[in-house]
């Protein structure tokens, strides 16, 4: 290297808003209860193994072209298999033509998002929702006004009067974007009856519905009801993933909407096409294996749920008001108004615990400062006791709550109290 | 379904700038020269399975998490492999810390675009480069300026002088994009002295040098020189791709720069990860096969190679001047002046013949017309032979150019002369 060489000072040449750099990766946390990861003891590896191999076995000189060659909706074989499935689980009725494979399910919530939205735009999210999902409207230039959420998801006559006040100003949200099924994060899911006003509501006030299913493949409670797409197929732009129900280091996800839409969305992707064999093993292991391994992970699953709301019950007592869940990854809960999590993030990484802050997963995120998200899927049922046990701990060296955890009074710190 | 539910008019709702639904895919053409594709028959369709059924076993349990839980900047046994082959091939010094895995070495430029550039910024690039890049820098909002090209690549001398012009104004660029390893769409290598006096230029006025060898891993003339980053780490911003060595459809490039730039590009990147699978597969066949698969590789596309520009030499003679690639998969050529190849797309199309007009991959669109590229890498050697013959018909039929093929004159069609 010529030693005249010198280094750029790159910091004086960047984009205004570009954020520092990444920390960089040390591992991860004893108690993660963050993002959405799952369980590593449901991933069928030798399965997925036979499943490559023989996918690749098949398909394998299809790699030489971009999209497989087969155009940027996807591989077919994924659609097929998609089309099978939504049909069987969800009530849609579609063909492989009405489906655009994505790069996970985020790139779906992307490319609505520069199909529908323009800075200034209006759209309504439930009060509590993906981070993504808002992070992504507001990024987009929306306002974002969020939706009441009850125990059975949106309160649609609540709605109805936010939609009837956005009209009084001239305001015509460009999507509702609704997580039906498992609600993302309170796990609920939206009854019927309610499903049928929300369309009825979409209509009347000429607003399409942007349905996420990412979770719907893991219900315990009963069945869900159809799909909203299901129920109004012109109506609805429906998205989902295989990060829950097979992996989320799979980035493939899918799309089911109106050619207008859709098409928009494929001519937008520009991605050069959606990883190959990430879809091709999704395709070969499902098409054989979809209803026993979603019959296991969800049970494998519920085993963790009940681990995680017995701990939180033992440990927080009635200072944890707790969402639970009927199916999927995540537990919401909420602490006494005067905890505000996030002023525990840090106290609790240093004892190893990772959780969402629920400002993070809220339209309103000051309103959502004693809430707090955490996933059960990835820790063994024995961490997730003891990380539940640690987070009582800090929360409670922190705010003095919970005062009692299982049959323990607990004596506030020293320090705590001069 | 309700019937009363009617469809969504989406016309009406869509952002401003939305393209146009994409066209239905109807399959490829008969003679297909266009795009990025490879060679089927290279493919190692076994091996890849057996490499994939190997890495899932070995790694399956980590697609539970996000990122194979190894952080953002991919999976720690390709990146290990890119050190490798980076210090063997290319005499670029990195650790696997230096390294972000993209989807795609596309997404390394919508990245590099996003950390440095905002609209008004000026940035230079190859006057014939790849379209994907000058599409780019302009969705950035960037004025792009072109540097003359000769048959070894960038004209040094000019591009001073265009420094020196653009100093007078004030105008620092934000990057110098360059494809110096076989060059998109040319086929040449910078030369060791250009390179020298590149990076010199880059020292002198403070512009960043934005390096692509997608193409560094095919090239039969001689060794090339090392990559620019080889020469000037803190000067260079290197991607590069496995699309042309190993598969299009594994969405899988990669990235080494300073952790001013990469760490600002992993903080944007925020797509969950780039697809696990492609990435395993990769790492696992390339870290046992690297070396005979690039070997086979080369020399069957450079068969292909020597039967396409034997083709245009039968086909075209003196009409077509055409830039003998050292390497890749694209042969670049110009027709005389008054023939604008925008004009054959139609009718080439009827004939089963599709190509990449010239002023696709050119900072002036307009200057290009007569200028077009040929991928060879997808067709067999019939395929080729039969292709060019049909364009050189279809171009005759057009533009009355070229007069005469092979040893025969072409006669004038008779609708074409009333």
């Amino acid at each position: 290297m010529d030693e005249t060489v010198q280094e750029f000072a790159f910091e004086g040449m960047l984009a205004p808003s570009v954020p520092r750099p990444e920390p960089r990766f040390k591992g991860h946390p004893t108690y993660n209860f963050i993002g959405g990861h799952n369980d590593p003891e449901q991933i069928p590896t030798e399965r997925l193994a036979q499943a490559a191999a023989r996918a690749l076995e098949k398909h394998g000189r299809k790699l030489a072209m971009y999209n497989l060659g087969e155009g940027a909706q996807g591989f077919t074989g994924l659609r097929e298999f998609l089309c099978a499935k939504l049909a069987a689980k969800r009530g849609i009725r579609c063909t492989a033509d009405d489906i655009l494979i994505t790069t996970g399910s985020n790139q779906g919530i992307d490319l609505v998002n520069r199909v529908l939205v323009q800075p200034g735009d209006t759209v309504l999210i439930e009060e509590f929702s993906y981070a993504g999902a808002i992070g992504r409207a507001r990024g987009s230039g929306a306002n974002v006004v969020g939706m009441p959420l009850d125990s059975d998801g949106i309160d649609v006559e609540r709605l109805a009067a936010i939609l009837e006040r956005l009209r009084s100003s001239g305001v015509t949200p460009k999507y509702i974007y609704t997580i039906p099924t498992i609600q993302n994060p309170t796990g609920s899911i939206l009854p019927l009856e309610r499903r049928h006003e929300l369309i009825r509501l979409a209509g009347t006030f000429g607003v399409p519905i942007f349905e996420d299913e990412c979770y719907a493949d893991i219900v315990w409670s009963h069945d869900a009801p159809p799909s909203l797409h299901a129920l109004a197929p012109g109506r609805v732009i429906h998205i989902g993933s295989f990060s829950k129900s097979l992996a989320p280091a799979l980035r493939v996800g899918y799309a089911v909407a109106d050619w207008a839409i859709l098409g928009r969305m494929v001519a937008m992707k520009a991605d050069g096409g959606t990883g190959a064999v990430d879809q091709m093993v999704a395709a070969e292991y499902f098409g054989a294996h979809f209803d026993p391994h979603i019959q296991g992970l969800a049970a494998a699953l519920k085993r963790k749920r009940d681990v995680m709301i017995e701990a939180l019950h033992e440990e927080f007592g009635t200072s944890a008001d707790v969402w639970a869940p009927e199916g999927g990854i995540f537990v919401w809960l909420k602490l006494p108004d005067q905890v505000d999590v996030r002023s525990l993030t840090a106290a609790a990484l240093d004892a190893g615990v990772a959780f969402n802050p629920g400002p993070d997963w809220a339209c309103d995120g000051e309103a959502a400062r004693s809430y707090m998200r955490l996933c059960f899927a990835l820790p063994s049922a024995a961490t997730i006791r003891e990380g539940v046990a640690e987070l009582a701990r800090v929360c409670f060296e922190q705010t003095g709550i919970p005062s009692r955890s299982g049959n323990r009074l607990r004596q506030p710190l020293p320090s705590a109290n001069g």
